[in-house]
Parts: structure tokens; sequence; C-alpha cells
């Protein structure tokens, strides 16, 4: 039953086990730490793939109590729930391993699939699934942000390559290469790696800034506004039950 | 008719054309890509032409069949469509290439008005009007914004060129120059190719390091706001009709 | 009377000069150009001050025929007007120029005075004066999110001095010069002149990166909602009157 | 009393002495003004500390006189104020002091423990409290975005790992020296000391930034509902009353 003392320590063990999943893949490629245990290494993901494969298959089994599968039966109930979201992610968190060792793959793919266990941490956070909500339901004005976005820099970009490319010519070569320059100003990341020169180029530039700061305005107000509606929504259903 | 099955096909089929004439403006730049494509890139620019015409005809053509122009007559509707601002952008995206060919005008101009064929996108998103609507709507706030920004830049620069021009003489020799580094400090750029030495140009700078975070939230609270009244005014319509 | 033909080109001669006056203050510094237009610069700087004393006095003037000053009599209303807030930027953006040729004051003072002139634009910008409102009626939170922002930078600073005092004793050789690295990181600026290179600096910058995204947040939030108000405090006026 | 003069001036006798103490942590680590200074850095301490010992007993003395104390008596309402949070913080920015004369502990981590005092700042500002509740009512949809954060860095860091471990060996030879670069850029500070030089690195790179300035959006989002609710909330009571 879920809220009881003994589920939750359950799902506070498996939240560490997946935090240490995902570190122990971040830290394998650091060659000094592999070098040093990867044994270790390699115990821990069998050890890990043999946990989660049995709350795998504990989820499948308990299925029939949840309430909403109830009414099909044990073999219906577990079907559905072996075809839910979450379920599906489950199975994608050990599968990878059961095909490497049956398949006999290389191993240095199976390390990146080993990342989709991360997407294991969403069941446990509702203000997640939330936000997945705000940004499907704004995904209109999101791609058309983006729209914007793209118009306005091919345009930085192509100024920006005739008013460098004499200058700077194996920096602003081609506009492709001054796309480079436009995505690290319009964003405001800025690295400094490829700047203007040239006297046009900055006044080019200088109107790039400001542009990107409108530019975080877009989607910012969007979400923003997403946000406070999907606030409103749950307080009127709130106000109504 | 618009939404059934040929016609959605009609549109995908557009935007696709529009996006690989954008990609090929970009592309030609790149020496390698139109050393080995160049008549290539020349066959689909004609190409794209000719369909653009096609569907810039077609357009007029049936112009006279859209509710709001039935009232005309078939030359009045015809003649009021093209004078719309979608049909204007149509003809924008191929005018160039006629006026070139009869004017013999320079190649390397037209290829910079073929971008304008990215606003030929702009019918496809319902959203892009909106954000259109609401930039509109908050002009006076967002120029007042803008005019702030200016006023802060001017000074910003100022106090830099008599903290730093004995110093880095050749990097803030003038209040111009410094306004370089300004603008790419205000707007929280910063690429790093200028930055202040002296202790009395670091105070300033971060000052207008803090400052550029404040003027980051203007454009953003008055956008926010913007898009918030512009979803209750939506919503208030759908609620009386 | 405002509103009408003359008045209006009468205001965008003003908005024109104050431009070309903030202009003039910026491009004099260019030593190319100061050699060439030096006496055109001091003519268009005497040729300006007449014409904003002429503007000066006009508004002195006619100030007994304004709605608002009208119960004071002809020299009451003049008075009351002349200690007006703009009255007072009006008599600012010429008063230096009087001094410093009366008291035959350093002129290299005035240039910077002569950027006053500025605040003359503010005249024309009702948003601007709303936008004021905003920050004034938010100070309290403004203020609150810049001491956290104070407190949050001393404690990065202290701890990136405590992690690279000993690797990079020339640049984080002590808290202050810590400071400079801890602002351009917290307002996301990032120039990068000082980046940390110890194992324990970067983790300690990688947190205060993520805080720096959370303190964006703060300010916007609060002039965000601030708009909000100040909208909803206008359309309640005009709903009541 | 509160409110009343005299109560106003040890206010802000005590805002002075607590920027004065931070200010001197602060200094006493730049090696020019700690040779100089060292005598009255201890001097300013050690009056410092008798202070606001002095403030923190008589606060406890008074603390009955407080009407949400009065009902527990003069021990009892004693008691309960010394563990109010206010006044821990009070303890805590004089304990280090006292524990280091009675133990001979080393002075250097002591410095450190001084910056605690900052806190007492908090006190006089009503919004930073605001501030507090609407970050501490938002904390899961934070956790949330952070979490959203995290999973773009560790993929964003994996991609570039593999991208750029050939070309820069030195730079990017591991996924946590990768994840330094994605910090910088998913939080748009964007240092420029570790940059993409591949073509795929650099197309990683482009979506990064995107993905970076619609991660702005998150925490912005989250925190401009929350300060609307919050303004909601003080109002509604306000009309209540």
């Amino acid at each position: 039953a879920p809220g009881d003392r003994p589920s939750q320590a359950f799902d506070w063990f498996l939240i560490g086990l997946i935090t240490l999943n995902i570190a122990a893949v971040v830290l394998e490629t650091v060659p000094s730490i592999h070098d040093d245990f990867a044994a270790g290494f390699h115990v821990f993901e069998i050890v890990s793939v043999a946990l989660f494969t049995v709350e795998y298959v504990l989820r499948i089994w308990v299925a029939p109590e949840h309430a909403s599968f109830r009414q099909y039966g044990p073999v219906g109930s577990r079907l559905r729930y072996a075809v839910s979201f979450f379920a599906l992610i489950d199975l994608l968190a050990i599968l990878p391993f059961y095909l490497a060792f049956l398949l006999g793959l290389d191993l240095r793919v199976l390390r990146v699939l080993r990342l989709l266990r991360f997407l294991k941490l969403m069941r446990y956070s509702a203000a997640m699934m939330t936000m997945q909500r705000v940004v499907y339901d704004e995904r209109r004005a999101l791609v058309a942000a983006l729209l914007i976005m793209l118009g306005l820099l091919i345009v930085a970009s192509t100024g920006m390559y005739y008013a460098e490319r004499h200058a700077q010519p194996e920096r602003f070569g081609s506009i492709p290469a001054a796309m480079w320059w436009g995505l690290a100003t319009l964003t405001t990341v800025g690295y400094g790696d490829i700047v203007p020169v040239t006297l046009v180029g900055k006044m080019i530039g200088g109107i790039v800034m400001l542009l990107g700061l409108g530019m975080f305005a877009l989607p910012i107000g969007i979400l923003a506004t997403g946000f406070t509606q999907e606030v409103k929504r749950r307080e009127f259903v709130v106000t109504r039950s």
C-alpha cells in the first residue's frame, strides 16, 4: 500500500539506487577512477540490474491490486500495466543489459543507454508531471518562439557573415560558421571564442544582443502564463469538488 | 478547401520547400559545399522559384472562393487578395529572381533577399501571430524599456571610459569603444574580449552587471503580462460566444 | 495646445535635438572624430544650449495655461512649474554650461553633465513613467532580492577564495578579487577572465551557476507581478469611470 | 517599544554594525589591507562581539514584554524566545568567538563563521521573509526544475564527451569534465574556457544553448506564479478583515 512506512523506505531506496547508477555512468568515464574500480563498477551494474528486475517483476505482480486496473482480471490488469508509461520506462532501464548479454553487443553503447534509468525518477515527482503538461499545453507557442529565434539567427548570421568575412575569414568564412557566433550571442551564452572586430560587425553584434534579450522574454512569458493557468485550473477543480 | 487531406499535404510540401530554400542559402556560403554542388544549387533555385510562382498564381486564382473576399466579385476579390499581407510576402519571395533576370542585377544581393522566403512560414503558425500581436500591443512599454537600457548603456560606458582609458587605451579609448563592453555586460552576454582591470573599473563593472540583471526583468515582465492579458481576452471571447 | 500639428512637430524636433546631443557627447570621445570636427562640436553645443534655453523659457512662460496651475495666478503658477520635476530636469540640462561659462570651470566635467539631457526624453514616454512606478512600488522586494544576492555573492566568493587561493594566488588572492568572479558568474555574464581550475573550485562554481539562475528569477518574478498589478489597477480605474 | 525614535536608531546602528562586520571579513583577506590594519581588525572584532553580546542579552531580557510570549511567565517566555529562529541566529553570530576563546580553536575557521552575522540582517527586511515563503511554497516545483536541469546536463555532457573526446582529450576527457562545460552553457554563463571545436560538437552545443534558454524559463515561471499568488493571498486577507 502506498504511503505507509515500508513502502516509503522502498521508494527512497530506489531513488538512491537510481542516483548511484547515474553517478556510476558519469564517473566511469574518468580514466583514473575507471582503472581503479573497473571490477567494482561491473559488480555494481549486475547488482543494479538484478534489483531493477526484481522491482519490475514485483510491480507487474501487484498490478491487479491497483484500483484503476482491478476490473480487468489478474491477466488483463498485468498486461495493461505492462504497456503503461512507467512500466515501459522500467523495462527500458533493464532491457539493454539482457539484450547485450544474449546478443553479445558492444558494451560501449550500453553505457549510454543506462542513462535512461534517469527517467525512472519521474515517478517520484508530481511537479515534474505538471511541468511536462505546461510545456505540452504551450507547445505551439514554444515552437513559434523557436521559429522566430531561428529566423533571427539566420538574419543575424547572414549579416555578420557579410560584415566580417573579409576581416576574419577563418572565423566567419560561411553562414554556418557565423551561426555558431549567432547562437552564442542570441542565447546570451557569449563564449567569446568568436567575436566581431569590424565597426559594422560590432554594430550588428550590439543589435543582436538586444534582440537576444527580447528573445529570452518570449519563452519565459509563455511558460509563466502557462504555469499561472495551470495553477488557476487546479484551484478551480478544488473549488468545485 | 482548408483542413482536408490534399490541402494539408500541400501545406507540408510548401513548409518543406521553404525550409530547404533557407538551408540552401545558408549552406551555399560554405566554400567546400558551394564548389561541389554549384550546379545543383542553381537548378534547385530555379525549380523553387517556379513552384513558388505556381503557388502564388494559384492563391490569386482561388481568392474569390474565400468567404471574406466573395462579395467583391472575381476581379475585385483577386486584387484585394493581391495587396494583402501574405500575398505581398509571397510576391517578395519570387520578385527579386525575376527582377535580377530582367535587369541583369548582381546575384550576390539576390542571395540575401532569398531569406525573405522565411516570412512565408508565418502563414502556418497561429501562435506566431499571437506573439506578434503581444509585441505590438506592448510596443510602447518595450520602446520605453529600450530607452532605459540605452540610458544605462551610455552612463555605464561613459563611467567605464573615464575609469579605464589610461589603463587600457587601446580597448577603452572612446565611449563608443566602451559601449561594446557595456552592451556585452548589460545583456549578460559577456564575451570577455574586453574587461575592466582597474579597481574603479571593476566596481563600475559589478554595478553594471547587477543593473543588467534588472534590465532582463523589464522586457520579460512586460511580455509575460502581455501574454497573460492576451490569454484572458481569448478566454473572455470563448465564454461569451 | 498639446496634440495639434505644430505642437507635435515641436516635440519631434526636441527629441531629435536631445538624441543628437547624446550622440555628440559619445562621438566626441573618439580621437579621430574629435580632431576633425572639434569646431563643429563646439558650435553644435552652443546652438543646442541656446535652443534648450528658449524651450525652458517658453515652457515657464506658458505655465499659467496648464489646467493644473491656472488657479495660482501668473506668478504663482510659473514658480510652481519651475520647481516641478520636468522643469528641474530642463534646468539641469542647461545650467552646467552657464555655470562653467561664468565660473570658468573645467570643460571635462561639463561633458559628462551633458548626459543629463537624456532625462529630458522621459517627458515623451508615458510607459517609462509606468515602469518607474512599478520599480518604486516593488522597491522593498527589489532591495530584499539585492540583499539575498549580496549574501550569496559573499558566501560564494569566500568559498572560492579558500578553494582556489593556492592554485591561482594572482587571481583568487583575496575575497574582493574572488567577488569579481562571483558577480560575473551569479549574473551569468561569465567573462571567463577568471575561472576556477581545481576540482573543489569547479564544484563550487557549478553550484553558484545554478544559484545564479535562481537569482535571475527573483527580480523578474517581482517585476512581472508588479506589471500585472499595475495593469489590473488601470483596468479597474477604467471600469469604474 | 518598536517604531519609536530610539528603537529605530538602535536598529539602524545594528544594521550598520553588521554591514561593517561583513566588510571587515571580506577586506581582511586583502594582503595589503590586512598587513596595515591587523590590530584594527582585531579590536573591531572584539568590540563587535561585545556589542552583539549586549544586543543578545537585552533581547532575551525584554522577551517577556512581547505580546506573543507574555503568557509564559518571566522564565518561560525568555526560554521560548531563546530557541526562536532569530535568537538562535543572534547566538550563532557570537558563539564561535567564545568557543574559540575557551577551546583555543584555529582563528581561520572562525573567520568564515563570522559571515553568519549576515543572517542577522533578515530581521530587518519583511520582503525577504515573503521571498523565503514563496521559495518554500514552490519548493517541489523548484526541485523538479533542478531535476530536469540535471537530466539535461547529464545528457548534454555525455553527448559532448563522445563528440569531442578525440579532438580535445585534455578538455573533454571524461563526462565530469564535460559537465563543467555543460553547466556553463545551460546556465548561459559561457566562460569560454572550454568550447567545442568539432562540427558534431558545435551542433550539440547549439541545441544545448537553446535548451538552456528554455531552462531559464522554468524557475522564472514558477517563481513569478508564486509571487502573484502570494500577492493575491495577501489582498484576500486585506479584503476579509
